[in-house]
């Protein structure tokens, strides 16, 4: 449980940023190498790389080195964290609202 | 845009900590005090009460003062916010998947 609460802060610091989330949005649309990546930003490229270990660390992408080359690629399975923990919520506002039904209808009666 | 891109940077760094996602947990089952809410936390209230604002400069929760006692609940729209950025990722990748279909598809004949 620990460790899942741990990858989560990882998985939700790491979208915390615009940089990010639009390296995140142009490999969605395909892998890229980091020279590639970088282009769009004002940015040195060792400010660039935090942005990408922070990515590859909390397991947004990875990363593959050929010769000279390094490519990253989205892990899609990362969503899911995201959308289990969004699900998770969701599940206890509806108990909530059941609940509350339960509790009008039978005043009803 | 640029604004929509700073409260999104706030949105996820107010979940990238367990103590938050815990508070919006438990907001999520209904509003409490501040109080109540900081209780299964072995935490300084000063500290608590730093999660609380960030919660709240972020959209998570509102909070009202009534007396003494201030009043957490959670803001659920802000879950809209995340779910379109998750949409917006997904339409990009299948996108993507579509033309690859198709082009698939077109060397087939």
């Amino acid at each position: 449980m620990e460790h899942y609460q741990a990858r989560l802060d990882g998985v939700f610091q790491a979208l915390a940023d615009p940089t990010r989330r639009a390296v995140l949005g142009r490999l969605g649309q395909g892998p890229a190498s980091i020279s590639d990546l970088a282009k769009p930003f004002d940015m040195a490229l060792p400010s660039f790389m935090k942005h990408i270990h922070l990515l590859e660390d909390s397991g947004w992408i990875r990363t593959t080195k050929q010769g000279r080359v390094r490519t990253c690629a989205i892990e899609k399975k990362q969503f899911t964290a995201v959308e289990s923990w969004l699900a998770e919520q969701r599940s206890l506002w509806e108990a909530r609202t059941d609940r509350l039904e339960k509790f009008v209808t039978a005043k009803e009666f």
